[in-house]
C-alpha cells in the first residue's frame, strides 16, 4: 500500500483539530484514500506553547522547511502572507500538493500559487479559506463549471453576522453587540478585520475568481464595514420588512465584474435573512441552475478542519491514481469594475429640520438626478426639533445616488445623512 | 488542441437543454476544459418527434450503440433501467467516461456501473440524479470526505414538497393540491412515483451510499408516501408549531445505516421548514462540519442540465490531464438496518369516544410500553360525539411505538388512529 506523508504547518485552533483528526482517524482516512497516511510533523513557532489539543511532543518542530521537504502533502494553516507564501511555493515547486486555509494569501497571491501548482502538476486546494465548513469553492469550481454564474451574494463573515443578528433580535447598539461577540469568542480583541469587512473582502476575491473564471485580488474589492450601523438603522430596516446583513457581492456588471462588501438590506423573506448567529451562507444565481444556497458554520476549529480534511482526502485520492491537478480556469479574463456603474436600490435615512417643504425639496433633488423613489416616509425624531426622512429608491446607479446625496447634504434643512445602504435580494 | 466527442442519449426536458447548451456554449465550455468539444449525435427513439428545443436534424439518430462507439464521453439522460444500463456499461467498459442523471438506474445498479468504471479507469458522474441543480453528491463525496457524516435529512422530491407546501399555506386537501401540481406541470398524470415516495427513495439510496462509504440500493429504503396526509393533519401540525415535509433520512443506527422516506413533522424554525414550492434542500449533520444545508431547484430542464454540464466539464478536464476516475469509496461496508431500532419522536392523532377516562387509559398504555409522552392534548371533534387526542412522544423506538399503537387500536373507546408521524429536526 502506498504511503502519503503529511506535513502540517500551524497548530492554532484549526491546525490542532486537523492534527487530532489526522492521528485519530488515520486508518479510516487511509481507507477512503487507498493509501496509508502519516502525519510526519507539525511546524510551529514555539514547540513549548500550550495548544487546544496536544499531539505527541516529538511531532512539533520549528524547522518548517525540512518538514516540507520530507512530505508528500503540505497542509498550511498558519495564516498571513509570509512565511506562508514562501513555504507553499517551496512545496508546489517541488510537485507536492498543498491544502491551505489562508484567505489573505489566496486573495493576494492566488495567481502566483496557482501558476506554481500548474507548472509542477501539483494540486492546490483551499476550501477552508471561504465560509469554514461550507462546501462552496468546489461547487463553484466543479459543480457549476458548465453554467454561467451571474451573481453571488454571501454572508461570509460570522463575527459581523453575529453582531448584526444581535442588533436585530435584541435592539442592541453596535458597540454592545460587539462586546458580546468578543466575550463569546466570536470577535477578536482587535475586531477591525471583521467589522470593517476586510475578512469578507478577501473571501469575495477568491469566490469571484472561481465563479467568473478570472483573476481577482483583494485590491479589486470595494469594501465597507458595519461599524457605522446603528440600532436605529436596524430598527428602521425592520419597520420596512428588511434585515441588515454584511453581504459580499460578486456580480457581472457590463463587461466586467463588480466585487463589493457592504452592509445591505435584505428582505425578511429572503433565505439570507434567516441566517442567524455566526452562521455563513452563500447564495448563488446562475443562468441555468437558478438560485442555490449553501449554509453552515463559517468558522470554528472542527468545522474548518472538516473542510481542510475534505480537500486533503480528495487530493490524496488523486495522488494515488496519478494525473496532475486541475488548474483553475481563468480563460474569461474579466476585469474588476468599480462602484460607479453598480445598479441597485438604496435605503436612505436623513435627519432634517421639522418644517414644511423639506420632504418636497429632497424628493425634487432625487428626481433631478434621475433617481426615482419607491417609498418616502417622514417620522418625528425623538430629539424634538428635527424629523427623520426614510427613502427607498428604485434601481439606480451608485454614482447617481452619490451625486444626489452630495446635493442633499448641502441643503441647509438637512442636518445629517444618517445612512445610505444598498437593498438586495428582491 | 485536443478534441472531445460527446454522445447524448435522450432528448427529453433535460436532454434538450443539455444539447442546446453544448451547441450554444461550445466555445466557452471548451475554454474551461482546455479542449474542443463536439456534440456528435443525440440518440432518440424517434427522430421525428417534436422536442422542447431542436438541434440540427442531422444530429438525431436511433442508433445509440454506434454513437457511443464513436464518442469519448457519453451523457445518458433517457431514464429507466434498460436500455440505459446496457448502454452505460458499453461506454464504461470501453473506457469512455459517462455522465448520467438516471436515479432509478443508479439506485439499483450503481455498484455494477461503478465496478465497470473502476475496471476501465473511466469516470462516472451523476450529480443530476439527486436534487436537480443542487450540488450535493460532489460535496458529500469530496468536500466532506474527511469528516464523518452522521445524518442526512433531505427534501428530495419537488412534487411532494409543492403539494405539502400548498396544503400548509392554503389549507387545501391532498387531492386538490395534487390536482394543482398536475396543472402546473409539477406532478405527472400518474403521480405514484412522486407521492408514494419512490422517487425520493431512489435518491436516498444514492445519497446514503456516498455519505456512508457503503453500497445501498432502493431495496434498502423504507418508504412511505404522503397520499394519506390530510388537511387536518397539516393543521394539527401547524397548531403545534410544525410543518409536514416528506423527508428522506439517512442516518447511523447502531452499527448500520437506516434509510427511510416518510412524512415528517419539522419545527417551523428549522431551515428545512422554509423550503417552499417545488424547491429541494439537503440538510447534513457531520461530526466536525456541524450542520450544513444545500438549497435550490430540485428539477426542471435548465437546472438539471446545469448539473449535467458541471459533471461533464469536470470529467473532461480530467480527461485532458490524464489520470483515471476516482472510484467511489465503499470501504466502510455498512449494512442497511430496518425500522425497528429507529429512535425518534412521534406525533400521533387518535379519534376517540368523548367520555371520561379515555385520555388516562391511552396514556397508561404508552407508559406500559415504555413510551413517554411529551405533550397530550384533547380537542373536541367537529363531528360532535367524538374527541381527537393529539400526542407527542419523547424519543422512542419505532417498534415500541408500533406495539403501543396496536394495543391502543384495540381499545373500544378508540375509533380511529388518524396518523402516526415522526418528528425530526429538534
Amino acid at each position: 500500500m502506498k504511503k502519503i506523508k503529511v506535513a502540517l504547518l500551524g497548530a492554532g485552533t484549526v491546525g490542532s483539530q486537523v492534527a487530532r483528526i489526522l492521528l485519530e482517524d488515520a486508518v479510516s482516512l487511509g481507507q477512503r484514500i487507498g493509501a496509508d497516511i502519516e502525519l510526519i510533523g507539525i511546524a510551529v513557532r514555539d514547540v513549548t506553547s500550550s495548544r487546544d489539543w496536544n499531539a505527541p511532543a516529538s511531532l512539533y518542530t520549528t524547522d518548517a522547511e525540512s518538514l516540507i521537504d520530507a512530505a508528500d502533502v503540505v497542509i498550511e494553516l498558519t495564516g498571513g502572507i509570509e512565511p506562508a507564501r514562501t513555504r507553499i511555493l517551496r512545496a508546489l515547486n517541488a510537485g507536492k500538493s498543498v491544502v491551505s486555509g489562508n484567505k489573505a494569501l489566496l486573495a493576494q497571491h492566488g495567481a502566483e500559487l496557482q501558476a506554481a501548482a500548474k507548472a509542477s502538476g501539483a494540486q492546490l486546494s483551499y476550501e477552508a479559506a471561504v465560509a469554514g465548513a461550507i462546501p462552496i469553492l468546489r461547487p463553484l469550481r466543479d459543480s457549476l463549471a458548465g453554467d454561467q454564474i451571474q451573481r453571488v451574494l454571501g454572508i461570509m463573515n460570522g463575527t459581523t453576522n453575529y453582531i448584526l443578528d444581535q442588533m436585530d433580535t435584541t435592539g442592541a447598539q453596535f458597540s454592545d453587540a460587539l462586546a458580546q461577540a468578543q466575550e463569546l469568542g466570536y470577535a477578536e480583541a482587535d475586531p477591525t478585520a471583521d467589522v470593517e469587512g476586510l475578512d469578507a473582502a478577501a473571501k469575495a476575491a477568491i469566490v469571484a475568481s472561481l465563479a467568473f473564471h478570472s483573476e481577482f485580488t483583494l485590491a479589486d474589492v470595494h469594501c465597507e464595514g458595519i461599524s457605522a450601523i446603528t440600532a436605529e438603522d436596524v430598527q428602521a430596516a425592520a419597520l420596512d420588512g428588511y434585515v441588515i446583513k454584511l453581504l459580499a457581492i460578486c456580480e457581472r456588471q457590463g463587461e466586467g465584474i463588480n466585487i463589493r462588501v457592504s452592509p445591505t438590506l435584505v428582505p425578511r423573506e429572503h433565505p439570507l435573512a434567516s441566517v442567524h448567529d455566526a452562521y455563513n451562507a452563500v447564495f448563488v444565481q446562475a443562468r441555468d441552475a437558478g438560485e442555490l444556497m449553501f449554509y453552515g458554520p463559517g468558522a470554528g476549529g472542527a468545522p474548518t478542519a472538516s473542510a481542510v480534511l475534505g480537500d486533503f482526502v480528495s487530493l490524496a485520492r488523486r495522488m494515488v491514481l496519478g494525473g496532475s491537478g486541475v488548474p483553475e480556469s481563468t480563460y474569461a479574463g474579466l476585469c474588476a469594475v468599480g462602484m460607479d456603474e453598480v445598479v441597485t436600490r438604496f435605503a436612505i435615512g436623513l435627519r432634517v429640520e421639522d418644517k414644511l417643504g423639506v420632504l418636497a425639496n429632497v424628493s425634487r433633488i432625487f428626481a433631478e438626478h434621475g433617481v426615482s423613489l419607491q417609498a418616502v416616509r417622514q417620522v418625528k425624531d425623538r430629539s424634538g426639533d428635527s424629523a427623520v426622512i426614510r427613502l427607498v429608491t428604485h434601481r439606480a446607479s451608485d454614482i447617481s445616488v452619490r451625486r444626489t446625496m452630495a446635493v442633499v447634504d448641502s441643503l441647509e434643512s438637512v442636518r445629517e445623512i444618517i445612512s445610505v445602504v444598498a437593498v438586495e435580494g428582491e
